[in-house]
């Protein structure tokens, strides 16, 4: 194994993560630091500069690990790496090996170097310290010049530091290096620095009153290079909750008789109508992606599968550009068969969503601190029993505040946070059901209701901080009143046969409800835009990474 | 409540339904059977066809359920209904609630019908029977006038036969009809009937060599009336088994520390190259369907995700016309960091899929029986340690039994039949992996071997009942080889650079794999084509429905 001869002088420095100190001193302070350090390394740099790895007999102990072994022979012990995260005074005296990336370096004097090391948001201090016969002066060089977030293996003892360090999450161990291999090095200038990505607009305005100017890494930046940016502790949680809303959407349903299915995302014909749709060609028919999996679910219940759900992406060629709408997401769709009443439909949604919020409030404590921590924001407050109100009274309560809205029109998202806000003064939650929706706002596959089929329908909307997220309804399972509906709507009926044909063969009542699954994670979170919460957002601009 | 005036005299006879005896005997029978069930109905019709539901003071206990009851105005408990699966003899004199579908009518004489009624594929006898007071002679007509697969409400009191009923899943109950509403009609002439679509391959050989000829349901109608054809047991089953290995998918992984993820499927340039892309127009942007989501999970790793899994549909524009290949499926995606060795990866795919399997064969005993009833198949053999290969030794085997292969081409679909055949033989098993494949065959993201990085790669293939069915490597995680990698096999690097910088900012090692769902499900049932597992499937001749 050989050290690599970096030309690296200096700890990477990139130009956007220094802190420009305003007021005289702080400026002072902190331009004398970094000279100190220059001059450190400097000295470093001179002393072991006419040192080669070839002069040193210690060089096996430390270097860039060769592509070979990278491609290893042999299957190792994955145990023979402690996590991180389990280092604990207990230890001291034991030899570890531990990987992760490399968070900061910092070199004191020649013969010696503080590495922080992270893995999983868990980090430990590392000390490269000349010591005879086990860690040589290259050494300390060597990992002087490793870059930020290279990921490096670190062999070496356990102690216990004499005070907590403050610059680690395991604070009260540090890691006496006797071995350090470079697994894979990172550019030495990164576009972005993790410090300014994971920092908190409190962090910056605060420094700001201060006099330090912290770099500001906008989102679009941040999505242009992913992947430096998900390795923040907010985007670390952010995943992981997202994950969370996922599992515990489907244990909910798998333990309520529903099955999982997967339905075709390209289809014949203009899916639900409209414009926002994506068309390809496929082998020569015209295709376009689905809008949503509406009409093949219901077709699932016409083959008998009585509950499903479907966890997919669904595809919106919207031009719209705000902070809640992408091109791309991942819809969470529900279709039961009811017996009677689309409350049934909205009777899970409540069950669901209760145990939804309280299993992402149990697991993911850590997460959610982490998002907390950069985004401030206040735990969600629901009902243990969800609060319904119709339409009719959403509209009544936004006149007596003289907000007027058009009886039979929708609620813009003006209308929505400000009725979000009154039910939240009123009933105590920021989780509620709106139904009975006017039904000229509803897709053609809506039931129009019992009492004024001409002007409402069996459907509902579900809104968390004033933002709808859920909508949902009891379908039209007559096939002549669904040609009817869809011929109203100006769908060419044609195009969509096998999906009306299908409740020609005894159809059962029936209903359901979709949700985006980044709009959870961000409304619960209360995050200011969808981008946040998706992974690789598409929206009518971005189309990469 | 009305009962509707239908214009059917006779229960429904689709064309196709109707069984043909060859044998005279047999022939004059259901001749004959005919003739006495066309005699009943018309003697039914000549008594009641005076009779309107206006001279009926008991026309409220029947009829077709108008729709403003279907868009129902009060909720109601559904506890109300009871499951036809829970019917059994305890409940004798009960007053019980059903809805289900009518799986068969059968008149008797004018004042009597039976009905056979399926939920959830439990059924029950139903009997419709003139009673002073309580049941019609025009309700027993309106019982004989349903159509077949109509879903209906019966009201009734549990009874308990003197002997079993054969014709039912709950035979030791029946339910003497007191009410009965027609929730939904069904056509009088189906597409496909539910028996016929449901007869296995035996039962209609059997009958051939006894003189009676089925109709056989081409894969074609079927999948041309899905709606219909999944309401057969072994479809049921299959959709309820895919189901399952889902649920165990993700279970397995979420309690390994995996992080659920869900990747872009619009993707700028053209995927992983190749001429299998479908293409289309994003805001003006050439785009294309993600073939897997490759990319995007190995960019979640450098984004520090660290194990990573997704079910998603994944996109080919393959010409192929074979039983394993669609246009478009599900994808079960893995990727993870490893310590060293790809191994790492096999460990995993080792006991994930031990554990599905068992999963199945536990959790899905019912559903398993039933597809096996229409489709025999012997239990999967698998070890408990799963085998593994190297590609050579399985060259090997093949060349010992007269079998060449190109040593550093890929196995056709023969050679791996026979290749597995050879497997089960010499070593049990019907599920092993194949490791240490030549690199030519390989994806450009795959790493090269140490020792022979020209000529093989660090990668597996896995294999169900000699089938190929999941493809897995360890990946290039170097910047320069990958991009050295890409431009060999002809990618333009520059519609990749996203990917490919991902790497640069220090990359883990990392390695992972790819499963169909559709051929999981497939292949452990012995299914014969893809398109049995696959809800509503996509070829290249199929877009619909």
């Amino acid at each position: 194994m050989s050290s690599s001869e970096t030309q690296e002088q200096a700890p990477p420095q990139p130009d956007n993560s220094a802190a420009i100190s305003k007021k005289a001193a702080k400026k002072e302070a902190a331009k004398q630091e970094k000279l100190r350090r220059k001059q450190e390394l400097a000295a470093l740099s001179a002393t072991t500069s006419n040192l080669s790895v070839d002069d040193d007999p210690l060089a096996s102990n430390y270097g860039d690990i060769p592509l070979v072994e990278l491609q290893s022979k042999t299957p190792v012990d994955v145990n023979n790496w402690s996590r991180i995260e389990t280092l604990e005074p207990s230890l001291k005296g034991h030899q570890v090996l531990i990987r992760g990336r490399v968070q900061t370096i910092r070199p004191v004097g020649k013969k010696m170097a503080f590495l922080v090391i992270r893995e999983n948001g868990y980090t430990v201090q590392c000390l490269v310290q000349v010591q005879p016969d086990i860690v040589s002066i290259q050494m300390v060089k060597f990992a002087a010049s490793l870059s930020r977030e290279s990921i490096i293996d670190v062999e070496g003892e356990i102690s216990v530091p004499d005070s907590a360090i403050k610059a680690a999450t395991q604070q009260h161990v540090e890691v006496q290096v006797r071995k350090l291999y470079c697994v894979s090095r990172a550019v030495p200038n990164l576009p972005i620095n993790i410090e300014d990505a994971a920092r908190s607009e409190v962090e910056i305005e605060k420094a700001l009153q201060e006099g330090e100017q912290f770099v500001r890494v906008n989102q679009d930046t941040r999505l242009n290079f992913r992947v430096l940016d998900l390795r923040t502790p907010a985007n670390q949680g952010i995943f992981r909750i997202q994950s969370q809303v996922g599992n515990a959407f489907r244990q909910f349903l798998l333990s309520e008789g529903f099955v999982e299915i997967h339905t075709p995302k390209l289809i014949a014909g203009s899916s639900e109508g409209g414009a926002a749709v994506f068309r390809l060609d496929y082998k020569g028919q015209p295709a376009c992606l689905a809008q949503s999996p509406q009409l093949h679910k219901q077709m699932s219940l016409c083959g008998d599968l009585g509950r499903v759900f479907e966890i997919g992406p669904v595809f919106r060629a919207e031009d719209s550009y705000t902070h809640r709408h992408l091109c791309e997401f991942t819809g969470l769709d529900i279709e039961m068969e009811i017996k009677k009443h689309y409350f049934e439909v909205m009777d899970i949604v409540d069950r669901l969503f209760v145990t939804l919020f309280d299993s992402l409030n149990q697991n993911c404590q850590k997460e959610l601190e982490a998002v907390r921590k950069q985004y401030p924001f206040e735990p969600l407050k629901y009902l243990r029993q969800t609060l319904r109100l119709t339409y009719e009274e959403g509209v009544q309560m936004l006149k007596e505040v003289g907000i007027e809205i058009e009886p039979f029109g929708d609620l813009n998202t003006e209308a929505e946070r400000k009725l979000g806000q009154l039910v939240a003064e009123k009933y105590g939650t920021e989780f509620y059901i709106l139904y009975r929706y006017p039904l000229a706002i509803r897709p053609f596959y809506t039931m129009p209701c019992y009492d004024n089929p001409e002007e409402y329908s069996n459907s509902f909307d579900v809104f968390i901080r004033g933002e709808e997220i859920i909508s949902g309804a009891q379908r039209v399972h007559k096939p002549d009143l669904l040609e009817k509906r869809a011929e109203a709507w100006g769908i060419d009926v044609k195009t969509i046969s096998t999906y009306i044909d299908s409740f020609r063969y005894g159809a059962p009542l029936h209903g359901g409800f979709g949700v985006g699954l980044e709009r959870v994670v961000m409304l619960f979170c209360g995050l200011n835009n969808i981008r946040k919460t998706s992974l690789f957002p598409r929206d009518p601009l971005r189309l990469a990474p």
